[in-house]
C-alpha cells in the first residue's frame, strides 16, 4: 500500500526548491537525488520567487537563519502557495532562539504548509508558541512516554487541523497525523541521530514524495518517514567493522538510492494509532 | 598525449580561488585537493581581491548567488584579467530565474573566461540571451541529437571566437572547442548524474588543470573534462553491492585522487570533431 | 593519563556553538557528533548570543568570513566570555588577505580564547600582526625545523601567556602549550593534508573536548590534539585499494565515532617538550 509513493517519485521526478541551512544541504540533495526527484536550492530574495515557480515543491528549513533567507522563505512561501506547490516547514531548533521560534510562527501564520515536520521539542515550540528545544535536539522534558502519548497525539492532531497540515513529528516512534488519520512509524536506528542533517534529508525526501502524490499526501508523507527509517535499517546492516557515523550517513543515502516499493513494503512497521 | 596535464597539476599545485555555491563547497574543495592542487574558498567583497591575487585561477559558480557574492564575483574577475589569471565561468542554473541569467551575462560582458563549462541548457541560455533551464538539469528540448549536433557546434565555435573563449558543454558526450579546434569526449557514467555537483567539481578541476598549463588550455582543459570521466568509470567499478550515490561521489573523488596521466592515456575516449 | 578526556566528553555530551565557515561545516558537525558531543551552527548577529548561551563551548573559525559573521563572531565572543564558556578561536587564512588577519587580530583583542588552533602561519601571523600563509596552507617559510624549534616554542610560550591562552600549532609534529607546559604530539598522517578540513574538524573537536573537562583545559586539548592524529592512523589502516581523501576523510570520522580512552592510551605520541 505504501510502496506506490517510493515509485511516483522516480516515475514524475518532481522538482523541490530548498531555502535550507548550509549544514547539511549537499545530503539534502543528495538524498532527493537519490529518490529520483531534483533538488534546487536557490535562498536570494531577488530570485526565490522565480525559482520556486519552476518547482513541484518547496521545502523550507531554518537551520542556519540568516535575515536575507528569512525574506526569502517568505517570498517563496507565498508564491507556492499562490501557484497551489506542495510546501514544508522544518522548524530547526525552533525554542533555541527567539529568532528561531518567531521565524517558524511567523511563516505559520503567512501561509499554509503541506506538512510540518520536527522533533517533540520543536513541535511542542510551535504549538505553544515557546520552547526550550536543547540546541537542535529534543530536549528531555518532551520526550514521548507511555503516559504522555495519547495527549501528545490530541495536541498534535488539534494543530494539524488548525492549520490545515500534516504534522510529522520524529523520535524513536515517529507520528505522522492530518488531524483525522494518525500514523505511529517504528522503523529506524537510534545511531540515525549520530549524524548530522537526518531530519533535513527526511524532510527533503518528504517534500519529493508528497510532490510526486499531491492527492494523498498523508500517506506519501507516511511512505517517506518509513523509507527514511528503513534506509537507516538496511544502512546499518551494511556497516562494515570500524565503520562509523560518516560512512553511516552515506550508506543510509544509498540505501534511499536502492529504494523501491517492494522492498518498502517488506521492511516498513506503520500502524494506525 | 593527454595524460601529461595530470602529471602536471601534482607537479605545481595551483591554487584555486572558488567563489561556488554552498550546497556542493566541500566536493569542489576536495577534488581540488585530490588532483593535486590547492582550492581556496572567499567570497566577501572585502578580500576577494587579495585572495584572488595570490591565486593562480578563478573559478565563479553561480549556483546559488547573493548579492554579496555576485559582488565578490564582479571583484575579482576584474582583478584577475588585470593579473592574466585563469578564469572559469560556471553558469549554473543560467536559465532558471532573470537573476543567474543575467549575472552569468553580466560577467561575461565584464571580462574574459579562459573557460566557460555547463551542461546544453546553460551554454545555449548564455548564447541566446535567454532560456528554459529546468532547475540545474538540461531541459529536454535542449538535447543534443545526431540531427542538431552539427548546428550546435558551429554555435559553439562562434561563441568561443566571439568571448575569445574556451566552450565545455558537459552531458553524455562532452564538448570542448576554442572556436577552432573541437574535441568529442566520451567517457563518463550517466550515474554521475544522480550526484549533485559532478558539473561544480569539474569546474574546479579544469580550472586546476588550465592553472597548471596555461599554454596549452583547450589540451588541459580536454584532458580535465576526460579525468572526471574517466573518474566516474572506475568508481563505478568499484563500487560495492548495496552502494549508491553518496558513495559513489566519493569514490568518484577518490579516482581522481589516484589518477595519473597513464591511467588517463589508457582510457580517455576523444576524437577531433 | 590523556584517556580520560575522551570518556568525558561522552558522558557530559556538552553542546558546542560554532560560527564556522561553509566548506567544511558538515564535517565539523559530524565530527563533533562522533566524539559524543552535540553540534549547533548559527551565524546570524540576531540569535548568536542565546545560541552561545545555551552552550558549553564557542568554536569561532574565519575560514569564509562575511560582514555579518564578523559581527557575530564579536557578539558571542563577549556574551561567551562573559558567561564563563569555552571559546576556541581558528584563524584559517590568517595573513593571506588583511580582512582576515585583521578580523583575527580584533577577536583577540576583544575579548579571551581558551584555545587557539592553526598552522604554523597562521600563528605567527597573530604573533607578528602580520604574515604570508599560501591560501589556507602554511607556508614553506614558516615550517618548523629542528633549526628553529626552540625559538619556535619560546614565542609561542610568550604569547600564551600574554594572551592567557593554549595555542595549538599543527603541523608534522603538533604543538600544544599554555605557556607553562608543552606538549609534542606526534600522531597523525601526512595524507590528512589532501582533505579538506581537518584542522576545522581538529578545531572543533578540541572544543568539545575542552568542554567537558574545562578545568584541565591543557591536557584535554592534548587528548583532542592526539585523538585527531590517531584517528588519521587508524583510518589511513582501514582504507581499501583504490579509496582515496574523499573516503579517508569519512573513516577518519569514523574512526573518531569508536575513539574511547583505552584507544587513545594505546596509540597517543606525546612528550613534554
Amino acid at each position: 500500500m505504501f510502496g506506490k509513493y517510493v515509485n511516483e517519485v522516480r516515475k514524475q521526478s518532481p522538482l523541490v526548491h530548498n531555502i535550507t541551512n548550509y549544514v547539511t544541504v549537499n545530503d539534502v540533495a543528495n538524498v532527493i537525488l537519490a529518490c529520483g526527484a531534483s533538488p534546487i536550492m536557490a535562498d536570494e530574495p531577488k530570485e526565490v520567487e522565480e525559482i520556486t515557480e519552476i518547482c513541484q515543491a518547496l521545502n523550507i528549513n531554518i537551520g542556519t537563519l540568516h535575515q536575507s533567507s528569512i525574506d526569502s522563505m517568505k517570498l517563496a512561501l507565498a508564491r507556492a502557495n499562490e501557484k497551489n506547490h506542495i510546501t514544508l516547514l522544518d522548524p530547526v531548533g525552533a525554542g533555541a532562539s527567539k529568532l528561531r521560534t518567531a521565524t517558524a510562527l511567523e511563516l505559520l501564520k503567512q501561509g499554509t504548509f503541506t506538512v510540518i515536520r520536527g522533533n517533540s521539542s520543536e513541535i511542542r515550540t510551535l504549538i505553544n508558541g515557546t520552547g526550550h528545544t536543547k540546541g537542535v535536539d529534543a530536549g528531555a522534558s518532551d520526550a514521548i512516554t507511555e503516559e504522555n502519548v495519547t495527549d501528545f497525539v490530541r495536541l498534535l492532531k488539534e494543530f494539524a487541523k488548525s492549520h490545515d497540515t500534516i504534522v510529522v513529528v520524529t523520535g524513536e516512534t515517529d507520528i505522522v497525523t492530518d488531524g483525522e488519520k494518525t500514523y505511529f512509524i517504528r522503523n529506524g536506528k537510534k545511531e540515525m541521530s549520530s549524524i548530522t542533517g537526518s531530519g533535513c534529508q527526511l524532510s527533503g525526501l518528504i517534500a519529493a514524495f508528497v510532490a510526486a502524490s499531491p492527492q494523498e499526501a498523508l500517506c506519501a508523507t507516511a511512505a517517506a518517514v518509513a523509507a527514511m527509517g528503513l534506509a537507516g535499517e538496511i544502512a546499518y546492516e551494511n556497516l562494515q567493522e570500524g565503520e562509523g557515523n560518516a560512512t553511516y550517513r552515506n550508506r543510509i543515502i544509498d540505501a534511499i538510492y536502492h529504494m523501491n516499493g517492494e522492498i518498502l513494503e517488506g521492511g516498513i512497521r506503520v500502524e494506525e494509532f
